[in-house]
């Protein structure tokens, strides 16, 4: 991994912490596999912990690996740096999306109570007219009581939204296609088409992965569906949206937008995405950041100690999922 | 109740909901009692519903309802239409503070998630600069893992948040001198005294009432006992806090604060509160609005019945309450 993760992920002070099932062989990262040094260890390497900036596991490293058994990463997706040859040579990997889950899912939260009430275009509002009246400026519409929330993906931080919904009088209904009815009915949600959902819902919020399937899911046509006063929170990846299309609709007032995630990730210079009274844009920051790393740091500890005792890992991720995972 | 309100909270197609147990005596709301007509509904009246924009029930008042014996509530402080002479009477108070608890707790807990992850600082610099590099532009001390939320107030929606903060990694403290050891801890969080819970939490949430004691219970001193890099919710009352002091703190921006409530209620024109990138300003809208209304009017009928039926109501006001309750 990158050296400025390691650092965040595992400062030197906690390295100890790897003891005694695991020994570390390095107390700086590999950050490359090329340099001799980098082949000497993962030679003798019979675990990986990988990271943001690891680069790709290919199956020429795979080869000076001889005693790798297992890969053990420390972020959500491991599709960027590992291949199926990975899995070939039956290594277990393990992913710590689970516990990455949990800050895109609070930042979702967050964002669902904020938009039923419009808190942030009032707060708008307020600060340039310096007045507010909340007979005129409010409609009787809002509020987080009878409204639908729609979440497309059923994915680890989907299901972690619905339950973070559990104590709220809001309907949660979710579009999936590879959600059985038997696990919406245990997640006490229901299932709707993509279309039902987007053309009913208060608040359309997208937890599907990138996928050639997935590319502009919500296009035109579905922007348009979308009921007048809804929310779209996209914290799962900008490629999902017809971004244009989006912005056409946006400009109307018609809906309203939370976007943690764009194409590409930062709007161009001039968008108008920057300047919408009724769009809240961040800059990709609902995943694990400061402190929320240390999360990380333990779930991946954790697993390289079960791997190391010999039980099974919490969250294996399996190559045939890789095809609707993110 | 005033009229908007009423058309709000018990629209002429739910009147009959009210039935059998209760009979509305008019199909339109009291909006003083000074009329002849008003005095005719008062002489007959059992149980008023009372809400925003009532009149204070005074003693003479009283003297035209002779068979008055319940007053219920929709909103949440009964302290600006009823005296002590209501109790007097042995008139039964309700008031709607439990529901109208829940959207403060929500929008409470959407800051606090936002505040320690820094969201609205973050995209008012990606909106202002048009770039945002997460490796200057944020610091390591970010993030909803092991922070401190401290509250002042262990009230009805004090006690609300905290159920709310059960799924996060976060530590709950609580500071309100009529807390009881036992209380906090069959609520499962921490009593401190309120300077310690001042100076070590990295969300300070007020959620006292306005009292005379309370009176800038948040004063220049304290402001300055905050950490740097906290953030000050106040969806209590302006009167809590010094708002001079506290402006001079965030203006150095060492502290953030997020206010729905300021002295005034919405600050005067040119206050330094309407710029400062790390103040989230809203007017007064954490409370009960829109849909949210409907929960007042279910809670208000419930009582209403409840008390025609003989039935002890779910939350009655107790005058010796009133000094320490909002
Ligand atoms: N903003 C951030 O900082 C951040 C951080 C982490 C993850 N993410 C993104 O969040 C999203 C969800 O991540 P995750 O780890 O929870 O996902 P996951 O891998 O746990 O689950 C993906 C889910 O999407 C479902 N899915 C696949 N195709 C679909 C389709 N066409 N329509 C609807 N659902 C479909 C799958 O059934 C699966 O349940 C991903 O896009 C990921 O890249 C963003
Ligand atoms: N922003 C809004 O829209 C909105 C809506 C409703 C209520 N409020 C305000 O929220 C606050 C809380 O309301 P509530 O109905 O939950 O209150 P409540 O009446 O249920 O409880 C008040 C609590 O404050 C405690 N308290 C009294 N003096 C204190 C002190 N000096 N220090 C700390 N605690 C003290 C009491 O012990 C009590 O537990 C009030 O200020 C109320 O006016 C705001």
């Amino acid at each position: 991994m990158g050296a400025d993760v390691a650092a965040d992920l595992f400062p030197a002070n906690r390295h100890a912490e790897f003891e005694p099932e695991v020994v570390l062989l390095r107390s700086e990262p590999l950050t490359g596999f090329d340099s001799a040094e980098a082949r000497a260890t993962l030679r003798q390497s019979e675990l990986l912990v990988t990271g943001w900036g690891c680069p790709p596991v290919s199956a020429a490293v795979l080869n000076e690996a001889p005693r790798l058994k297992a890969i053990v990463h420390t972020g959500g997706s491991v599709k960027h740096h590992l291949s199926a040859a990975v899995w070939d040579r039956g290594i277990v990997v393990t992913s710590a999306a689970a516990a990455n889950a949990l800050p895109v899912a609070e930042y979702t939260l967050a964002t669902i109570l904020l938009a039923n009430k419009r808190v942030i275009p009032s707060s708008r509002l307020l600060g340039r007219t310096q007045r507010f009246d909340r007979a005129t400026d409010l409609d009787h519409t809002i509020g987080n009581f009878g409204k639908r929330i729609g979440l497309v993906g059923a994915s680890a931080i989907g299901r972690r939204v619905i339950e973070l919904l559990g104590p709220f009088d809001l309907e949660v209904v979710v579009a999936d296609p590879y959600l059985s009815s038997r696990d919406a009915a245990l997640l006490g949600v229901t299932r709707l088409d993509l279309e039902e959902l987007i053309s009913t819902s208060d608040v359309v919020s997208l937890h599907a992965p990138a996928l050639p399937e997935t590319h502009h899911l919500i296009d035109g046509a579905r922007i348009r569906m979308m009921k007048r006063g809804a929310t779209l929170i996209n914290t799962a990846r900008g490629s999902l949206v017809d971004q244009r299309a989006l912005t056409d609709r946006l400009v109307t007032g018609e809906i309203y937008a939370v976007l943690d995630v764009t194409d590409p990730w930062i709007p161009a210079p001039g968008d108008r995405l920057y300047t919408l009274p009724n769009v809240l844009l961040t800059p990709h920051i609902a995943g694990s950041l400061g402190t929320e790393l240390r999360r990380l740091a333990a779930a991946a500890l954790d697993e390289a100690k079960r791997i190391a005792d010999g039980r099974t890992p919490r969250h294996p991720v399996v190559i045939d999922d890789l095809t609707r995972i993110a």
